[in-house]
């Protein structure tokens, strides 16, 4: 039995409300973090609220380009709050399009500057209008807009323009506009519109896992690949523990 | 506005199985981690299996003396492994009483020494000896021993000495063989007689945070005393976001 002491790498998940809630439960960023225990620690970096423009100021102090250990992967997982429409109440947060791309490319720039192996750019989820509505007038009652402060469509071309940035720089994409509208009742992926339900979480986090899983991909991200932190305790000498545990004693 | 950029202190879990799966779905470590998002980052370090001599030789590597960032709080969450029966299949996980509690001191009086401010000594939890019988047949057939591998007042001696080290030493301690019993049907707590369910995981953080939340602790470890990881995105000067997002760039 090889004795292991794992220098765990770090995933670590940048984004908005939609990654800064991925530790809720059932949660995306819990269930990878769960899946990689004991291989890999799951790095929490989210920012609600946030667009890519704001994103993009905050580059240097989480991913310092002089790290001596950087990330293996970095979800950027941007472009919901990006895609708001300027004239409904989002003006602060809203993104042009062109600016959205080039500001995902900037940050993609960085990343590969301060040596991540593995990007994966994540597009925003579909919006469930109705839903959104229903929700804003629940929250803000009369004063609620009657138009959705985001759109179906116009957060598609938001999707549509990660997946290009990411073909562009050589980068993984997960397109989730597209991949959850595989199912025909999607809208139950999402739970006020826009961001993730139980059902939304668990399946953003199984499409992930489908992209890690890629054997192709080098360095390998397959659970497989990753040493053990220590080894099974079924494997331990428990008649000498130091042997499985301190190696370096040479006991 | 003050601007925050919080050097986020870190949470360590350390244990056995109950720790290591504390990020499945509703797990106890993913709701720490989903309450201090952006304030605190919750790392897991939990060894299935193992028992408190196993993690003695861990200490070394995991909680470096000379580290220059220790933890602000580490769990210590073993027991249930130490408490099992050597003559009912558990002789190389069992370890008796009084080196249980020699084992916890030297835990402690290292993590001490490594400087973490705040160390929680959690205690095994109760045992369903009737689910733990089921489940072992369910895994073994014919092969399940007659007699649970674990018991439920042998568990509970541990349970008090884990309690006892904490007040000994003067760390904190949450006794969940009692805490969890508060609840006449305490065995829902538990999905295999031994391992947390959804319900029990997320009765075990309410407690932790019970524990976290008191007023009295220094350095605090309430929510409300950890600063926010960059400014909430409505504070944002979004005219001129340099300014919230690099002050020292003096925009």
């Amino acid at each position: 039995m090889a004795v292991t002491f794992a220098d765990r790498p770090q995933f670590v998940l940048f984004g908005d409300s939609i990654t800064q809630r991925s530790f809720d439960i059932s949660g995306w960023g819990a269930s990878l973090a769960n899946r990689y225990c004991r291989k890999a620690d799951v790095v929490l970096r989210g920012y609600s609220g946030y667009n890519t423009l704001w994103a993009t100021f905050l580059l240097d102090r989480l991913f310092p380009v002089e790290s001596s250990k950087p990330p293996l992967l970095v979800t950027v997982f941007f472009g919901a709050n990006d895609a708001g429409f300027p004239d409904r109440g989002k003006e602060a947060q809203h993104v042009p399009l062109p600016e959205y791309k080039d500001n995902l490319r900037k940050i993609v720039a960085h990343l590969k500057k301060a040596n991540v192996k593995h990007i994966v750019l994540i597009s925003p989820p579909p919006v469930d209008e109705e839903a959104l509505l229903v929700h804003g007038r629940a929250l803000f009652g009369e004063e609620a807009g009657e138009l959705p402060v985001r759109e179906h469509q116009r957060t598609g071309l938001y999707a549509e323009a990660a997946e290009s940035v990411a073909r562009e720089t050589g980068v993984l994409s997960l397109n989730l506009w597209s991949i959850l509208q595989k199912t025909t009742d999607w809208q139950k992926f999402l739970n006020d519109g826009l961001h993730l339900s139980h059902e939304g979480n668990q399946e953003v986090f199984r499409n992930l896992v489908d992209i890690l899983d890629d054997p192709s991909l080098k360095p390998s991200l397959q659970w497989q690949s990753f040493p053990w932190d220590y080894p099974e305790f079924d494997e331990i000498d428990y008649q000498n523990p130091a042997k499985s545990l301190q190696p370096d004693l040479k006991n």
